[in-house]
């Protein structure tokens, strides 16, 4: 093995086979090629720009990393475990093409910042497509919200039902978290959008380069102001998990309801066929698998950017091979994120349909009003604990006699206070007790329209 | 203890004790009762503003909980643990002052967005605090490398000497670092200053508040669009967790380094004896405890960020008691993050001292100056990848005859290669190597010069 | 604060009181306080014994800490943030109670097996006190059990109804988690019951001691064979942190259940007042507050865990400051674990009461005899494959009909397929569904019979 | 697609492909393929065995699967993602084989028993294998431990020079975490093989099972008690993922040493160029890839433990399809403690050399002997606590005047007490100092011997 090791004349022994296995990153990081090739062109092209090589030589370094990309594209480059990673990869087989100004590719440039350079371009990528993702997923909220403004169905607090809401607001609910996972995505975008190219091993390089060149041509927003810094951070890969911790976050809660919703007990939902699964052995088996696996996907997310954290924590400028490490944690975080949305989407747009009639009932089934009779009296000028202490006899005592608050007499009501009148059953009338949330942003139908035309304009409808 | 609890009329027996312990939250969340306080008197001006109750009893409300404010600074109010929380304790010694008024205070609005309220007041001052830190901590690094831009440190990637830096370059490096926890810590501010108030306990209110006016009187920027969302949102918390996580990030790598320079191996700096500590046993000791305590609690701030995530996974809409939980971690994180950056800050302004003339000695006896060797062919026209294999070759019998490069005669130079000219000796020369680096962001002097610059104007001085 | 702390001389200038308060862990490990003592006493004791220190010496070091101990229970002793830590607290106490005899206590000793010692019979008591209250939360689980055999409640895979099982199986199954918890810290409790007194700051002591003799004073099982490792070593705290871990895993899956029994849509328990709270806006509100909470601390034991792990990775030989975070954490997940095995025991055994009319009609009202039918029809030859395929059909089109399998005719079950006969309805009823599943660990009422009196061993009662 | 879902007759349409390949798992589980089949066979064996299908066909079934064992082995069965799961995959084959009787084998079996006891049997196999691994690395590290007992190296706390010892004493350390590693992977072991066969879906069969009968073929040592608990029990996995972890700790701690005895600062060992790699530009780069990429591999477990956790936290009973993400984190651990073992094994065996001439001279250009000092006069009736304070003020005067302690006169040394005598020289110099920390597990040369032979025996040489 010791002719292949680009860096085996200081060495005059190989690698040890079972060491070499342990170091190569070829198996995984052959995922950045492409992104590789684009930044060694760049790089080629500021070399034969800043006259470091010949214009023939930076055209010869272009044309053959291209060659490189269509072999690669077609299967007939596939490196193996030899390589050691994907950068010497594709050098070698650079200089098997275009001859010994392959050689001169890496000038003024060192596998430090190359790497860093290619996960950025990764991950400026992947970033991008993840927002277009929640964006199909926030549209698919946005239709079944419009059509559902009317449908009611029970609000709750520590599970428990609090008050009702129309569906539309608890989808909006989902829509506005994801709509700061867009927002907080665009941060980051920019964090990762930073050229660390010409940064070199640790501290810049002899070679007159244009740092500014190659982040042009990368598209990159600005460029690393300190060269230790640029070659050793990966902040940019921990934001990202996080971020992406927080879009597991809502899926996940969104998972639990559905799984919720689609249960025996709740029946808010029935689960289509296409997206959902049986059992090998209960025949009547329906599982909301989507949600579920969602659910338990969520876990891995949140230990890749642990991992990511204690990889960093404590390591001594500048690079250190710890560092290789981030690429798997980052690319299943990356894959899972955009499965689970993409999964999510088909479920929410085909997967699944509401039983409206069963929310209808649920709503007039429960106490859930009570707030309201609160309200009612506080609005007379009752203070309001005391209204609320009021209330809560009443709901006692229509416990135990089984009756729900509908069902009280208005003598029963006068009886509780003076100050009720015959208004009272309309105002605790579920359409009414949804309808009276109009505050911003709260569930009342005029604020559900405001929110509707908001939203539609927040994902740029 | 059942006359205690404020919603105890629709129950008929007591808490059991055991239990009210479990369920308290006056034990920490005292820690906010100023913003308590504040919001509390926001939202009853708001109250008067809108017309749900009369001016002099939003008077009366604002008077009398800026007198709790005050008997509390005066440490003449402590809640017990029968007062289940601080907005509970906060609104029965209101009562207490101000009489039946203060049963008002609760219309329309809920502890849901009321905490939610309170710890976003909490989180935003202490951003801005630690922000302030920040600044602290890079003025001091600036003005050690403002005095060092010419001292020369060997710089390493995995812990082998590299390549000679600039001191100040490499400092400079942490400033970068910090500078991005600084812009980061403005966009989740950004995510933390958006009002809660208002959207009740889940769905908003049916009394006509302004949100927009509580928002005002508070200062925040945006208003939750949707109150299912803006009750049960704990993105900003886990969003700051991150940030902070980060800044330990950076600190403990900070810290790996100042242990390893304060060994006897190393020997780069002095710590002095207002900053180290001793041992109970070994009289000579004096060891690096603020560093080694920063790289430690590392682990707790990541701790909490993962226990945040923990609590969040899949808990259905809206509020639920798990979000209780928030709170230890958040103020734990703040208290652990503001006091390292301080600790840190000391420790670097007058805790240490480099000991240069170690440093000048370092980096003159290793061969951290052979990258410039094989710049030096590739310069010449040799192919980088050549030069690079030919220098490693030097390396290796320069080790086994015991030299460094700087000992090879021009002779010997020659027989290497004849592009080497007498002109080889000055471009190894340690404070030629560094200077050399010249590139955007490197070591090079010229490059301090201007980074000096452009940190001075990033951290506003 | 020169003079205060007891390395001072080798030092010239006194401790920057920023820094002082930073390092001083005395705020914390007052905790440890009465260990400190004990394991004071025995190292005293050890001493005399072996001739280091005269018999009157010890007596008097023995007396002088025994003191310190009634000081402190009655609150007469109470160190301030001057003291650094409780082992210096203690030691300068000491001094005062019997002069210069005092200053002998620490010879042969560091703090680093001071402190781990410390520390280990701290954890040691904590776990035996865990244990006690896991099988007080093991037998109130028991007892629910004995009480339900009979009554049934729908199980569930993927929260959908799979197949009825008896409530006491249910149970069961937490208390053969908690079975292995109990188990679990038995192992965790030999590896933490291993004595580190006596190896010294890192590398033993000179002088003559005999930790056999400290640790049989101390009922330490086992010594650490090497001193670095012994002073060193946090294993135990990481391996009871998971220990902890789980417990929490267990509790909050029963917790999720119980939230989703207390709801409206179960509706398989009631919540008594004593164990659950109210809303501060919604009169009607009970709500499970014990297993949210516990479900949300969950999080913040997971979180201990993992700060421990992270302070402990890459770290160097042998004590390290990083180590004094170990404290708070383990504390802290000690104290939760302790409170929430309390207060779910309190909730079963005396804050919820079975519906057990609603849970016998929630057993007939699904599909959830399915898979008995086609065990029927596997029973009599048909492979259990097609068996499944035809029973799913079956399920599709009585769904469709709006029926359930008891109110198919024979004539209908007989046109699927003629092995049906008349006892296919006692085959699918409840009661014989759960009566059938007769398998060893099943849920068949024979084999509770047995898995109670196994439970009742187990826990040895 | 329809034809193919094991479970589609209760479905009238098919899986939408997108979720289809969301859901499958057969891209992983693959590895799982050997223990499915074993545990089938045994499944197969028992179902004759109690009668509940004839001999001929137990036979038909086992001799079928061992088809499929010698098709896969050969590369001749490799299932595509229209499998599903690794399950469906071999009944599939097996009906396509074996004919009819195929679909008998999942009689009184369900998947979650199933993939329950796969995963035990992988891994109590993997944990076997992982055990073998640490005897490996124990037996280098006593067989360097052997022959470096009277090698001296500094001793550290704080990574400061604390005390000499032994490097055989140093490594001996390691030895006795990794002794405590195979310790708690045997009460893993324990807790791993245990049979959850025969607990079906989650409630036990209808069917006259033995489980007792499986159990013994395949080894198990006991069967789960609850089939609740048995179907979604992962409590194993988490408590394997946390030995997992601690092993980590200790293979990043003693990376950790080795990065730093590597560097041009301690070099007290010499990197052998088969476990070594270079730079890409610097060629006289020589790195300690091994151990580096160990430290950051500590990550990846410790994130894969978080994430376990995570996944069961707040899951209801029995099975979820969350648990499907049990696998892939738990194979990469495995995977990476066997790789991280057996990489380190091959460093220290051949890739590394200790520099014992730098070793000799570092032990005796420090104060690390200052301890020896106090303990001199501690011995000779001095009370501790005054001793070292004097020391203390020894070296601070020693330390101004540029001396070491054995640079000092008798006078001198006189002069700071009069109970120093002449056998003050050889009480400080390293090798009675490392000889006369006697005391048991100290790292006194007697002692040594000791640990050797301890050693030895537990690792059962």
């Amino acid at each position: 093995m010791t002719e292949k090791q680009t860096w085996s004349q200081r060495f005059e022994s190989a690698l040890h086979p079972a060491i070499a296995r342990f170091n190569a990153s070829i198996g995984f990081d052959i995922e950045l090629i492409e992104y590789d090739l684009t930044g060694s062109q760049a790089h080629a092209k500021m070399l034969a720009h800043t006259g470091i090589i010949s214009p023939e030589e930076g055209e010869q370094l272009v044309t053959g990393l291209e060659q490189i990309r269509q072999e690669y594209r077609q299967g007939q480059f596939q490196p193996g475990i030899d390589a050691e990673d994907v950068h010497f990869a594709v050098e070698r087989r650079l200089t098997e093409i275009v001859g010994d100004v392959g050689k001169k590719l890496h000038t003024a440039r060192s596998r430090n910042d190359q790497v860093g350079t290619d996960t950025r371009l990764y991950l400026r990528d992947q970033i991008l497509q993840i927002k277009n993702h929640l964006r199909e997923f926030q549209r698919v909220l946005l239709d079944i919200a419009e059509q559902n403004v009317e449908t009611l169905i029970p609000g709750y607090t520590h599970l428990q039902r609090a008050q009702p809401v129309s569906l539309a607001h608890h989808l909006l609910a989902y829509l506005q978290m994801t709509q700061r996972d867009w927002e907080r995505l665009g941060d980051v975008y920019r964090r990762v959008n930073i050229s660390p190219l010409g940064c070199g091993a640790l501290a810049g390089t002899t070679f007159p380069i244009d740092r500014h060149y190659t982040a042009e041509l990368l598209n990159f927003e600005r460029i690393y102001e300190n060269s230790l810094d640029g070659v050793s951070d990966r902040d940019f890969a921990i934001e990202f998990l996080c971020a992406a911790s927080l879009i597991m976050v809502h899926l996940s809660r969104l998972s639990e309801e559905i799984i919720l919703w689609a249960s025996e007990e709740f029946r808010f939902i029935t689960l289509k066929d296409s997206c959902a699964t049986g059992s090998s052995i209960m025949p009547q088996k329906k599982n909301p698998d989507v949600p579920e696996l969602v659910r338990g996907k969520t876990g891995r997310v949140f230990g890749h950017l642990q991992a990511m954290l204690v990889i960093m924590k404590g390591l001594p400028l500048a690079y250190n091979k710890d560092l290789q490490e981030d690429k798997e944690g980052l690319f299943d975080s990356v894959n899972t994120v955009k499965a689970c949305l993409e999964a999510m989407t088909i479920l929410l747009r085909e997967g699944l349909e509401f039983r409206t009639q069963r929310l209808a009932e649920a709503v007039t089934q429960d106490f859930s009003n009570a707030t309201d009779v609160a309200d009612y009296l506080a609005a007379r000028g009752i203070p309001f604990r005391e209204a609320y202490n009021l209330v809560g006899k009443v709901v006692k005592t229509s416990i135990a006699a089984g009756k729900l608050l509908k069902d009280l007499t208005l003598e029963e009501w006068q009886q509780i206070h003076p100050a009720f009148a015959a208004d009272i059953y309309e105002a605790i009338a579920p359409h009414q007790v949804v309808s009276a949330r109009n505050s911003y942003g709260g569930t009342g139908f005029a604020q559900i329209s405001k929110a509707l035309a908001t939203a539609r304009e927040q994902i740029g409808e």
